[in-house]
This record gives structure tokens, sequence and C-alpha cells, in this order.
């Protein structure tokens, strides 16, 4: 496997070996001038003439029948931090890689030379004509969520920040959920939050616990860690209920190694990561989201489809076990399943 | 041919059958845990500290090695005029199409909704850091002097408006030019000339000779045709200098049809179609001049390295006939040769 076995230097042999992990390719025929004819001038200005008059065509006669915009400005890449659109320009790629391979889909990756949440709305906007979809990536909180809320507003195609949604969706399921932040849990009442925060706090922590991280471990059954590396060691997790269930899903350095979660007494363990079990990674998600946004012209992505999509992942697993609460990325079964629940 | 024997209806159809005429493919493969381990998570957070570290090296190991942004406001689409983002597409993916298949560049299209100057230019800027070159493509001038001039100024990749350049590469090579507007010919002293006009009227037609197009051809050698549609007939062609030449580019509609320029008298006709002989078409050039520029990192495409171009096309045709002046866009001389005159 990777982490274990190969470092950084390797990897980044390898990354320039391929140059590129994507390409473009014809899907037509250029041989001879016929075919230029035909496809690029004079026929094209038919084509041209026909989407300036029926522009909502663009869907069945043009790249923007399966393409997607793969969008970051590297404010928040992994769980790396904020290192600029260059640093994020590999994982667009590597999401675009994964698109093309796991659901047929077009992607193209796009990262932004700003950091300005206003322009980067403008930009996306301006942009947006030849794509079928968005796919807003590894942009910081809480600018991401004005940024998404605006794009889904204004653009008639689906847009999707997908980093950002896990909590939103796991606190609509369970009842009795404390959020963290850097500063301690949120909780009803308390200061300094901002709006979104806020929210949060106003549909969880039922008991107002207030504390840090360790603290509001003790006795609970879970941990859900968005957050950053190394944050955990198997002291904290011993604190926590026994069988607890561990997802530290921070990326590629989860809050926890597994390893050292298991040590504390954590039965139940998954991270973000391809060389682990139990990947709980957007990749069993997003190339299925858009596969069926545009096979079935969906325009919204709605919190319905999520926990559609949820549902129908864990649906795949007839009988789990420790290491297999979840499909493997590579299923088969896993794209058509969470296309289905796009409608 | 197309355009003689197929009707717009069936154009339409072939293209809604091909659906997009591009598409993505991965340059790596995507088949187990380890190849997603290496190139996505974990091992893409190497590649990407890497390019944080030194986004020079993007060039390397990501798709900006090999990539072009085709990008047009669809304000001045062929020879169609101002039909907007949707209007523009096709050409744009059949560009992108080009690009792929006569020079292996990955080329994506990107129509812009908005015609704004300022906001083009900020759209384009935002966008720049995944690619490895900028072609516009059929933006309205004069307004498209500026947004390239500001963007080659702003951007350490190639940036190259190539439908605007014909007219300033042939004033700077032939002394006695007149340039022509809607409103006649350009000469020094003429009212209601933009900057621009004002410039080229101040660098040809030295004998300052006013009046419209029938006027101006009296006597003639050359018309060169970059404006619109069915300009001209027979009959202004006969007012030509005998063995006159007639270059009509106007794309997909040429100023006069061939047929009927050589019914006029002329000896030599050349137009943008593949339909025709004389293909003058830049699909001759941007695909070899982007290949040169993103295989020797070259930064700026000079004058000097357009007029190079031109020369190599031209010395690719040992013996020129009336009907083979230039090398068929498919001789597979063309893309190497332009590609070396780029230094």
């Amino acid at each position: 496997m990777v982490s274990m076995d190969m470092n950084a230097k390797k990897i980044i042999q390898l990354y320039k070996k391929a140059g590129a992990r994507i390409e473009t390719r014809g899907r037509v025929t250029l041989k001879n001038k016929n075919d230029l004819a035909l496809w690029y001038t004079p026929g094209v200005g038919a084509a041209s003439m026909y989407l300036a008059a029926h522009p909502e065509e663009a869907r069945h006669l043009s790249i923007k029948k399966n393409s997607v915009a793969v969008i970051s400005d590297g404010s928040a890449v992994l769980g790396l931090g904020n290192i600029g659109p260059y640093g994020a320009l590999p994982v667009m790629e590597g999401k675009a890689l994964i698109f093309r391979t796991m659901a047929g889909v077009d992607a193209w990756p796009i990262v932004l030379d700003t950091q300005d949440p206003d322009r980067i709305v403008e930009t996306v906007l301006a942009i947006a004509p030849a794509f079928g979809g968005i796919n807003l990536e590894d942009i910081k909180a809480p600018q991401c969520f004005q940024i998404e809320k605006q794009l889904i507003e204004k653009l008639n195609i689906p847009v999707l920040h997908d980093d950002q949604h896990g909590t939103a969706i796991v606190a609509a399921g369970i009842a009795d959920l404390i959020v963290l932040d850097r500063a301690g849990a949120l909780y009803a009442g308390r200061e300094d939050m901002n709006i979104d925060k806020q929210e949060l706090a106003g549909i969880t922590n039922p008991h107002r616990i207030a504390g840090d991280l360790a603290h509001v471990l003790q006795d609970a059954d879970a941990f859900i860690g968005l957050s950053g590396p190394r944050l955990l060691g198997a002291g904290e997790i011993e604190r926590m209920a026994p069988h607890a269930i561990v997802f530290a899903l921070s990326n590629p350095e989860p809050e926890i190694m597994p390893d050292e979660a298991k040590k504390g007494g954590a039965a139940v363990i998954g991270t973000g990561r391809s060389d682990f079990p139990n990947q709980i990674n957007n990749a069993l998600v997003f190339p299925g989201i858009f596969r069926g946004a545009l096979d079935r012209g969906v325009r919204k992505i709605t919190l319905e489809t999520k926990l559609r999509a949820a549902k129908a992942l864990a649906a795949l697993v007839s009988v789990p076990t420790a290491g297999t609460i979840l499909p493997d990325v590579f299923d088969p079964r896993v794209v058509p399943a969470v296309a289905r629940a796009v409608r």
C-alpha cells in the first residue's frame, strides 16, 4: 500500500512520469476533409445556430451533456489546509480521473487564482454554460456554504460541495450529537459562533454540554472526525464507551491512525483512505450523484437525495462486519445505486 | 461534402447522435485500492504538498503540462455574429477536437456567460492555474484586442486570440494595403475611427483612398475577406486586376462562393472551409502553435513567431498551384513545422 512503503519522493516521481493523469479524446473521427467539414467548418455552423436558438439543447448535443467542472480555490485541501490552487490541482485531477473511471463522467479540473467568495461565485457563474454540473471541492468553511448556496440559486445545473455536507447529514439523523470546533463543543448560547455554527448548535447537543474533545468523548458511542491530522491518541479512545465507533475522516492523515484507535478499544474504525478497511470517502458518492443528475437532467441535489444515496450505499452490504460496513469503492454496484438515488 | 449535400437538420441529427465530440480519458489505471491509494488518497497528498511548495512544477506533473482552455464569449462566432455562449460552444468543442486529433493537446471548451471585457479578463485570470495555455476565440473586436493584451501581460502562459491577428500580420507584410470596415476604407484622418482603426489607418492605405468596397476593389490584385457572408458578387471581382487573388475567409459562409469568384475572373481562390481547395483556416496554425509552446515552455506568442509559422507553412508546398497554395490541414508535417516556429 502506498502510505506505508512509498515515500513522497517516489510518489512524485510516479506523478511526473505520468505527466497528467487525464487527457482528452475525440469521440468522432477526424481523418479527412469530409470529417472536418462535418465536425468543424462549415458543419459546425448549423450546430451553433441551433444552440443559439435553443440553448437548452446544449444538454443533448455538446460536451455539456456529460461534463462536470471540479473546482477548488485550494483553501482547504484534504487535511493539508490552505495550500492554494497549485496544491489543490492534483486532488482535482484525481477526482476527474475517478469521475471518468468510475462513472464515465467527463470532469475537468479548474483551480482558482482567488479565494474571495464573491469572485469565486462570479467566476463559476461565468464559466458554467459548457458544464452539466459543478463539483466544488476543498473550499474552506464557512465561505464554502455561502458560495455553494449562491451558485445553487443562480445556476440551473447541479452544484455540490461534497466535503462540507457530512456534518449536516449526520446531524439530521442522530438525536444526541455534539459538534466541536477548535474551541470545543458547540452549544446553544456559546459566544463567538458564526451563523452556521449557531444553527448547528441549535439542532444538536440537547444537554448543552461544554468542554474540549477529551471531555466530550467521555462515554461517547462514536467519534466522527472531519478536522485534521493526528488529533487523538489511544488514550482518548479509551475514555469512550465500550466497542466505540471511530470514523477518522481527515485525509490523507486521519485524526487517529487505525492501529492506534484499535489500541484504544475501538470496535469499528473507518478512514477516508484507500489503504485501510472501511473507506468512508466521497469517492463512493460523487461519481454516482453526478452520473444520475446528468442522465436524468436533475438540477438540484437535495438533502433527500443525499440521504437516499447514503441508504443505497448501506443497502449494498447485506451482512456488515467490523471491517466491511460499506461497499468497496470498486464495487460495480456503487455508481448505479447512487445514481438511482438522484431524481 | 457537407455543405452541398447535407442540410442543417441532418447535421444536427449527427451532432445529437455523437452527444459530445470530445471526452476525458484516464492516463493511469484505477483498478484496485493500490491504484487509488497512489493516484488519489493518500498518495495525492504528496503531489499536492509538492506543488504547493513548487507551483512552477505543475507544468511537469499535472494536466497543466498539456492543457489549453479554448475560451469564447460568443460575441463574434464564425461569420454568424453575436450568438452567445451556447452558440459558441459547438465551435469551441470542435477546436478542442482538432487540438487533440492534430496535435495531441488536451484542450477544453469554456464558454462565458458574460461579454463584459473586464469580467472576461477576471474570469480567465481566475481559472488560469490549471491550464498550460489560453486560446481565446470568436470574441468581437475591438474588445478582443484589449482582453488579449491584458491577459498576455498578466499571465505567464501563452495567450492567443487566433481570429484577430490576420489583419495585423498581413498589414506588416504588404506595402500597399487598404483595410475596410462597414463604413468603407480606413484612411488617416477619417473620422469616427476607434484607436485600433486609427493605428491601422496609420500604417496602411498610403494614398489615403476613401470609398466603399466596390470602389477600392478597382484594379486591386487581391482581396482578403475577414468580415461576413455573401459580401461580393462576380461583378465586383471583375473590377479587380486580371488574375486576381480572392481569399474569402468568413466562415462558414464566405464573402463570395468560389464558383462565383471564378466567374468573376479570380485566378486563385481561398476560403476557410474544409470543402473547397485552399483552406485558409486557423486550424492550420493553432494546434502547432500550442504544441510548440507547451513542449518548450514558451510563455509569449510573438508576432515573429506567427510570421515564422506562416513561412513554415508556405515552405511545405514546394510547387504551389492555383488549387494548392497551402498544405492540407491533414498533412502530417503541418503541426511539427508550426511547432518548430515557436521558440
